[in-house]
């Protein structure tokens, strides 16, 4: 209950950990996890999350909050002071192949990721089941290339109601508009089915068997309005050989999906990837 | 000494490792490792490799020969049928990086790479000493995108001239022309500093990094006219971070670079690498 | 419909591999794959599994088992011929812990792993929710040291009487006496949580924490009356650092484990592990 | 040049972080990387180290450390304060076989270990030639269970003469008396052939091998009294199978041996890694 979370990004220069770890041992914060990361020391950006356990945090939050900004004014810091309890609000999108879906439900009920889920988006029934059986509300809304506009509406709409904070899309299929990125700055997590920049785009797997690969991957990233070109969180391969055909290669695939989305969606989740440029800082 | 190396081709049907087999049996040839593939059973290519140990194989390895001989032709096969004892000669080509010219040198020192190096060709001086210390004749003929023809004919000269089976560009960083791979088809082994189809070409590793990708990789390839687009033996990754800038990648980088090579030189040298339209299969 | 598998043993000698390749080729049959193993040419065992395509099976399957017992004969062959689509039946044991229950029912689901599982039997009450909306039945016996005999006499029946081929123990932690063990020898696949031979016995992640060790693993195996000496089938291992406590070891232990007994798993039903002395050959 | 390092224990306490950094701040120090644990914030330890950049870091080098020693006494650390420039002086003791030696050389002339290399110690003679090659005195010291008392007198003797901070025992193969050890308290640096704790002591690639593991491995470890029971700097594994026998699984072990020596080498000479209890802190 007393744990707490503070990230921090600013321009590089000397004081900047001095003055929050003063403030935080001012304030009885005892530091549990520390991580930082400057691009350049010189003129560049400085980057810092820190998880404290400090007492009555509950009560003295907010006045937590308002001495810190002070200290953000100072040195022009983009900042965010959290208590941990305080979880995010996820909504899954799936489709029809629900093994990445699947790992999250199991996680998440496993407490191993740690989250709420007020809702699963489906543009096919197929999931529905496994979702209510978790006791999730399912929404199916059918989508295509030909109803884009309507349908992002209606889940711009569901994701306001349920307060979201992160879209998960797990094997979504559909591309979204460059409005609807717009509403989720860095806050929609895809896995694509191939080890980018390799085999961007449709048919990862057909395309990896016909070059002769001898490892296949996945990679979870930010969605943003360049397809399949948002800033990596995390990705990892497995072996295959001569032979493993396409049906073995997006089985094989299938297995890495899942892990690598999971692990990327746990690390968001935990507020531990940073967003800079097109690249992300993972602590 | 009684070891001996069976590998075939042929187009695919019922019979032929019936045949195969009772050949080796009646010759009292005990089978040791074999392994067979089938691109399709229907109308596909077979592959088969076999090792096995046939009493005083030295004295009857020509009447083998020509016993095969007639089952191959019914069989439509290309084969080869050799002594283990019969070591393949190998070239290594180098520039100024060593690191894979000294991880070849020392699996091949210890016994792990089997072959003989007759010489080491580079187009700087840079490798002379350490080639000269395991009593390897080094040849310095300077290369560069004005003198390729020359360079070249001095190269197939040398290669001519020792007999060479084998060459292995370990970060050899020169452009070979179509007249010079076809040569050597299927013979020229090279290392690239990525995982192939990524950032083919030159700078990878400062692509990789402004991609802000998290794994890094090497891939050996057979050389064709086709840049980078050989068909691919092996290759392998490691993992990096955001706090690994391009010259940590390069650093890295190398360290798969001479792993993922001597494993393909290795694979190439025991007869295990069978290349089949632009992929390799590994047995 | 016409795939069919091989399964053999026996003492090594030249002329085996011809034998059952003459008579697979004089019988329509195509290899599929087909792997073999010595464990010495000279005095050693010999191992074979062959993948076929025969056409019509399913009619000539009876002939070819009474034609092959006459090779069988001559090579003092211990040996299994048998349909592909005759798959086996899988009996799943639980306890408290889910993880490697519900990896397996999602394989399962999932097509890749192919069997048939009528029944799951737990000591406790923990899974029947999850395992009753997959449709399948769950049977609660309690379990404890006191009960043994009687525990497994119900659960003897029960195998008996779904007619189970194998028994998965996926976290059950409750030993078997012998007489359990032998009504089902080779049949019985342990997920131990520990990279054995080290932390054999209870609580490893404690003790892989207290030894500092920096990566932990999972092993799956055979269940013998030696407890935690059965032959290994299969084993993987994750990093883990000075930041992991045991909790967190136990977490990351979890997600190996139900890795490495799926794969297991997967492999025997796949009749891929043959058990020879106290090892596993896996092809 | 002005790149300096500082490395802290001392029991945990609100205000550690925030005195440290507020000293470097005041001495216009820039952080370049940051670690910290805490074994438990309540009445742990706490580590820390940090790399920064200080304005004529060789000048003042003597200032701030009388500076910072009045920080250390208020928080009762243990702590060192050196410039990255100052580098360790390593002695490499061997026997017959060369494959750590030759890796550590390797890695030291490419630049990827930073250390100087004033000595090397052989029980052997075989390693003479390529040490001497690389211009490193080679001192023979026959070894053997008899001697042992002698020989390490005349070893204390040159360590002393070359000033030597850290003994690496690559494949040294001789125990060391509790004499030996107490004089380089963790700064002796062992590989040993296998994943520890599994077959502790000698041949454990033959009990490897009858246990019949699917992994193998090797294990880096301060050297204490205790036979390979001293603090873990790190480990790692390779994949085998039935078809390795006691040799291959030799010839693997000495890829993987060599990889983990040369990481663990790095790594405390970058002094990363901190000795508490039996265990390891590697930043």
């Amino acid at each position: 209950q007393n744990r707490g979370r503070l990230l921090i990004s600013c321009p590089d220069q000397p004081g900047i950990v001095s003055a929050i770890s003063t403030f935080l041992a001012d304030n009885n914060a005892n530091i549990m996890e520390s991580n930082q990361y400057s691009t350049d020391p010189k003129e560049g950006t400085f980057f810092m999350r820190i998880e404290f356990e400090c007492p009555d945090l509950p009560t003295k939050e907010e006045e937590l909050k308002t001495q810190f900004s002070l200290i953000a004014q100072t040195f022009s810091m983009d900042w965010k002071l959290k208590s941990v309890y305080d979880v995010k609000r996820t909504a899954i999108f799936v489709s029809k192949e629900l093994h990445c879906l699947r790992e999250l439900l199991f996680e998440w009920q496993s407490g191993d990721i740690i989250t709420e889920i007020p809702l699963v988006i489906g543009n096919h029934e197929h999931a529905r089941q496994i979702v209510e059986s978790f006791g999730i509300p399912f929404y199916y809304i059918p989508a295509s290339k030909e109803n884009r506009a309507e349908v992002e509406e209606k889940q711009l709409e569901l994701l306001k109601e349920y307060n979201i904070d992160v879209i998960v899309l797990a094997r979504y299929m559909q591309i979204l508009t460059p409005n609807f990125v717009a509403a989720h700055p860095s806050e929609i997590i895809n896995i694509h089915h191939s080890f980018l920049p390799a085999f961007i785009g449709a048919n990862p797997h057909k395309r990896a068997h016909e070059r002769g690969v001898k490892l296949i991957g996945a990679t979870s990233h930010y969605v943003t309005n360049e397809l399949d070109e948002g800033p990596i969180i995390e990705q990892d391969i497995n072996r295959v050989d001569h032979r493993d055909d396409v049906k073995d290669l997006k089985k094989i695939g299938r297995s890495i999906e899942r892990t690598v989305l999971a692990r990327a969606v746990k690390w968001h989740l935990e507020d531990r990837v940073i967003v800079f440029e097109n690249k992300t800082i993972v602590f």
